[in-house]
């Protein structure tokens, strides 16, 4: 078993960056965009600023009440997208129930979706263009690039088939080429036989979103787990009476991997590290534009 | 086995098209965009005309010299993607080598875009949002359908990961909810051991271009067989000296199956259906907004 660790590869994502926004005279800028005060957006941002400001880019936030209406959330997006001073552009979900989130992300200027949801990005994306590819499965791709994992003729297995990671992360690993060139199947929560598939893995993404989901019997031997799960489950020694866990049952599926991500500390880090290096290209685009 | 007759189901699409055309006042009007004159392009293009006037649609063709330059090519479709005349672009594959087929493919203003080949468009599809698709995926899925063919938790196996065929078709397997919800795998090229993975598959979407590729030790008794492949192979035996077979080796894989598409009369004929289909959605949306 040979641990990945997120937070370590991370950091040297972000010193490569904070040495390149250090040669620049002019400095990149993201505006983060919260809706509402929900406890674990308002973490997630804060950590995206500080983590901003370790790599030399300033960051904007703005606050918005959670009875804001998608017409004036639209508006104040078109805002920010017309503001030259700004490179990049994030809206935290999830947003509230009244405002259509698809909505809001492709309202987001594809030169500024540094958080790679836009239709544009994402058909870009399976097009196998340069793009801003969604943070989580750039962070995965990073990973396995950086750990020198060979994709080709490799089995991937994405388990889940959200917009953000699974369908992301398996056009990636689809694409022609280095890190890529792999046979991808996606299962989720309507596969009947999903350890059957899982088993045949020679990497298996779990990003279900279900607490310890992926058990030893579920992933072969020598296999590759890149667990995206981030869920709290209650555990009552803990001060805070929970834990996190990913979707893939650690403790016992770690002595059969070649290599997994531990949670936290493995593809989170990651995603945080992924949103800077994607400003940093959206600002070093629209210099050269 | 039972046949999946294309030429019978686009016939069905076509008259209920013509139905919803004759309603109309004003007629949909599509531009076919040739470049060059390479005789498939040619006869594409008539079918394509000759489809459309069954349905009603008028149709513009624009012949452009196979050395028309890339800038002024952008500049023809500019002026179709400003002319409120025209509801529909379909600018005909291949082109000339010194174009950027892609660049040309995401100029086409994505409300005309009726071949489904804009990012835009594209990454909608993978979003779940409503969307022009590329045809011929669109054509599969209708055949699905209309053949009330279960896909719910159904395996899946696209061969050949090309952006107008096999990405597009993947991810409308793999999409909630009805005609969906199936695990999906894209094997290619690179997949070493692509007969162990078809054999595996409910569903065999080949879409690879190579000749009588899928053999019938390659796909299990009962399974689903959509092909693809448009093959010219020669035969002596024919006045042309060629014949047109598919990716699949029908004679043999043709009896194991539950449901199999011809080549010719499978999927092709759906193309062109589903084009008129994008080209009648198209116009009634220019009507609506």
């Amino acid at each position: 078993m040979n641990l990945i660790d997120g937070n370590n590869i991370a950091e040297s994502v972000i010193n490569e960056l904070k040495e390149i926004v250090s040669l620049q005279v002019e400095k990149p800028c993201v505006a983060f965009v919260r809706v509402g005060n929900d406890p674990a957006s308002v973490s997630y941002v804060r950590k995206k600023e500080k983590t901003a400001e370790k790599v030399g880019i300033l960051s904007k936030l703005y606050v918005l009440p959670n009875s804001i209406s998608e017409n004036d959330l639209l508006e104040r997006i078109s805002e920010l997208n017309n503001d030259r001073t700004v490179h990049g552009i994030l809206v935290q979900a999830p947003l509230p129930h009244h405002i259509n989130a698809r909505c809001i992300f492709n309202h987001v200027a594809p030169s500024k979706d540094v958080d790679g949801f836009h239709a544009e990005n994402l058909g870009k994306l399976c097009q196998e263009e340069e793009t801003f590819i969604s943070c989580t499965p750039a962070g995965i791709s990073e990973l396995i690039k950086r750990k020198k994992i060979e994709t080709e003729g490799k089995h991937v297995v994405i388990v889940g088939r959200s917009l953000i990671v699974g369908k992301p992360a398996g056009m990636l690993f689809l694409k022609k080429g280095i890190n890529g060139n792999s046979t991808v199947t996606f299962c989720h929560s309507r596969t009947p036989n999903l350890p059957e598939i899982t088993r045949q893995a020679d990497i298996v993404v779990a990003a279900i979103g279900k607490p310890l989901f992926i058990k030893p019997e579920m992933v072969k031997t020598g296999a590759v787990v890149i667990d995206v799960g981030i869920n709290r489950i209650s555990d009552p020694s803990k001060k805070s009476g929970f834990r996190l866990v990913g979707d893939v049952d650690f403790e016992k599926v770690a002595p059969k991997c070649k290599f997994i991500t531990p949670v936290p500390g493995g593809v989170g880090p990651m995603t945080v590290a992924m949103l800077m290096s994607n400003t940093v290209q959206a600002f070093l685009k629209s210099r050269s534009s």
